[in-house]
């Protein structure tokens, strides 16, 4: 029987991937050199889509990685000399933070208490700093940095790259890209897409910063050096081989999104959050792990189960439903219900009424 | 109309992708956690399967990158400390080269002549060359460094860790493992799929070489450190979220391999690769750019077309056959055409008959 995803990524599909797979298998996409004018107009697409869907100005470019991961990694290479920052309130703005130390930079680590978010005003003024790492949404604990952050953070460092974590939140969240320099996310969250594609966004300032590091010699990479990416990126190509049906997919999808219209999708999205929140408030077992409501992310909901996250999956798997454990030391005891766009209204609905269920 | 892919990857898809992807999207192996015991089958069946069809030692691992382009720069990143060696005989072998000098490593090139390949006598001996680069199968020319030279090279050079490049040789080419620490390739070539995944094999030698260079404090990368990928994969996961359904796809496809047999499957590119070679041997614009028949590839035949090659590829467009044009600088002199393992009998014949027909 068939299943129901709500899982934090790989998740849900979006409806229509099925029918765009079958077109690009038809249509022999798969097969086309990722030289031709073919591939050419499916990345041009997807290109255009994103950028309307996302309201990204012009001076910014879309880029793609294989993952988030190595979104990091590139970040690193290409616009940290010796010093980054890292708001860390969860696993994965953790592994950001490990990735810059790994790299050899100075790698300051602000922390967060669980289930909160980094208070900025701690934040010290450091001139030395020159990339900030925000995490808008943590997929491991479903906490979200509000975005006024951004605001106090940039006015703190004027000089310094700041790169937004939205890699469970885009394009949910209307990010302010007129004080940012990068963001990224992963393709098998809101997109509801097979996993294996990061889209990595930059603009010119990262851009500078990558020509100036390879001036004085620095090592930016090699295949996937920024300079290198941006441009091939601006010939509508890739630099290796890419993840073709990946590309395609996202801008189908993306395309469908803006059909649907983002307003509509955004809407549906704080309705749906709102039935999880909400309609399991009264839950004997659960409450939110992260009890600010305004720091709840609304894409990634995360629940306390005191310890009962293993009974509440199983019973939910036998109705056919599946959702995820919590992350990493969290795995008993939270559960984490993912509220992407390929999930409907009536699905989160009947989700909370079958939680409700389970006493 | 459907068409023919004959090109040197992306290429035509295996006869049985279709199949295997309608499955991935019915049991929602796309939807799954990474972390999942779902997961974790998929990466053994696909290991299993690759080990058995390329009858790879135990002592080998095999790791997934997002393409070659990636292999190329894990190993330097992991297995190059100060020297490298490469036998460049087209765009791809220097490709890899040109990745150790961005990493400011001590690459030493042997190059070719256009349609030959680097004689290994006159490579000389040296102690200190850590890694050895051969290509057995330049994509871009056509021409295939012998097994024989292998051998020659480990007896020259006993310690360095010598790596194969069979982007698009594998699983076609029967590698020495026995003589080699690595070997690296695409599915988007001789396995038929769609792009965006590459498999990296590596032995214990380069896996201790990657330990002997953290434990200097060497930077190895950070997410997909060669010591991180290993330890992921000997569990059955990747460090990051991966190209689930790529993985899913190799695996059954190596199985459909193996139940047709390699065996037959090598026969076949043998008699394939003749249809070409032979058949097209009096066409009056056509001859093999590799003139030497040991050194010349079976799986990307590539010919000289004086000139001709847009009209070749146009008139055979016309008839629904799509065929590579030259690499680089060959554009306009060479054709490539991909004789992989999706490709039947009768269709390589067949095109050898449409290409005839051309005058």
């Amino acid at each position: 029987m068939h299943q129901l995803y709500f899982t934090p990524g790989p998740s849900a599909l979006y409806p229509t991937v099925n029918l765009h797979l079958k077109d690009a298998l038809s249509k022999g996409y798969l097969s086309a050199s990722h030289r031709s004018a073919a591939f050419k107009d499916i990345y041009k697409e997807t290109e255009n889509n994103l950028r309307t869907l996302l309201s990204l100005p012009d001076n910014f470019s879309i880029l793609f990685t294989s993952s988030a991961n190595e979104a990091w990694e590139r970040l690193i290479q290409n616009t940290v000399e010796n010093k980054s920052l890292h708001l860390v309130n969860g696993a994965f703005s953790k592994r950001f933070a490990d990735i810059a130390s790994a790299y050899n930079k100075d790698a300051i680590v602000y922390s967060a208490k669980e289930g909160e978010v980094v208070h900025v005003d701690e934040i010290k003024e450091d001139q030395e700093v020159e990339l900030i790492a925000i995490t808008h949404n943590e997929t491991s604990t479903g906490v979200s940095q509000p975005l006024e952050d951004i605001k106090k953070l940039r006015n703190k460092f004027p000089d310094a790259l700041i790169t937004v974590d939205a890699v469970s939140s885009l394009p949910i969240v209307d990010l302010p890209y007129d004080l940012i320099d990068s963001a990224y996310f992963s393709v098998q969250k809101c997109f509801g897409l097979p996993a294996g594609l990061g889209v990595w966004i930059v603009n010119q300032n990262c851009i500078e910063k990558a020509e100036k590091l390879e001036n004085k010699g620095i090592i930016t990479g090699s295949y996937h050096r920024l300079l290198a990416m941006y441009k091939k990126g601006k010939d509508f190509q890739n630099v290796e081989t890419p993840n073709v049906l990946g590309i395609y997919l996202l801008g189908k999808v993306a395309g469908d999104m803006l059909t649907k219209g983002i307003g509509q999708i955004r809407n549906e999205t704080i309705y749906k959050a709102g039935v999880l929140y909400y309609g399991l408030q009264t839950h004997p077992l659960l409450n939110p792990f992260v009890n600010d409501e305004k720091i709840r992310s609304q894409t990634v909901c995360v629940f306390n189960t005191n310890g009962e996250s293993e009974r509440i999956i199983n019973e939910l798997k036998k109705k056919h439903m599946v959702i995820g454990s919590g992350y990493g030391s969290f795995k008993s005891n939270h559960i984490r219900i993912a509220n992407f766009p390929a999930t409907g209204k009536e699905q989160i609905e009947m989700l909370a009424d079958k939680i409700n269920e389970i006493q």
